[in-house]
């Protein structure tokens, strides 16, 4: 449990970072060179290794160094554990503005966008 | 697009912490005086006023005073704001995933979820 909030605090900071998230947005369309991650920055090559760093102490990338080319590549896994925290939170939300919505509406409620309804027709 | 990168920044690194996080989890079960967030944890009330000035500067929690009781609620839009960042680089890479799996395939590829060849035929 622990371990899980840490993993969640540092994949949270690594993100907070445009940089840090353009790099994670350019590895998931494919693994790529610490240069070609690079690229489109005009930071140095050591600046994009510390952000890369960050990146790999949060789990979220991981590289493998192949004579002189590193390659990085995301770890989605990272990336899934930080959406499913966020989304559980929005569905405990979302539940407690559906029953907010029920008790508020009585018997007649309000049509969902929901597709249980295609007519519109109402009872 | 910068307010939006600045906006996603503060609300990353807002969460980036257990007792924030925390906070949001109580908020998303419905408002909350700062004494009942406070409740669960061995902080000092200026401790966690700290935390929620962090959450409310990232537009992720708001607050309201009456009389003497500060309530607190959460804003889902700015929680909605980075599950939707992490939700489309999560897309884009299982895409790339369904690509190369079609490729590794080969002349037989396995069913995709897609709607575009509901027959599977190939020409």
């Amino acid at each position: 449990m622990l371990k899980y909030s840490d993993d969640l605090d540092k994949a949270f900071l690594a993100l907070a970072d445009p940089t840090r998230r353009a790099i994670v947005d350019r590895l998931t369309r494919g693994p790529a060179s610490v240069s070609d991650l690079a690229a489109p920055f005009a930071f140095t090559l050591a600046a994009i290794m510390q952000h890369l760093r960050v990146l790999e102490q949060a789990g979220l990338v991981s590289s493998q160094k192949q004579g002189r080319v590193r390659t990085c590549s995301i770890e989605p896994e990272a990336l899934r554990s930080v959406e499913d925290w966020i989304s559980e939170r929005r569905t405990t939300w979302e539940r407690r503005l559906d029953r907010l919505g029920l008790l508020l509406d009585g018997p007649d409620p309000a049509p969902s966008p929901s597709p249980t309804s295609p007519t519109g027709e109402r009872p």
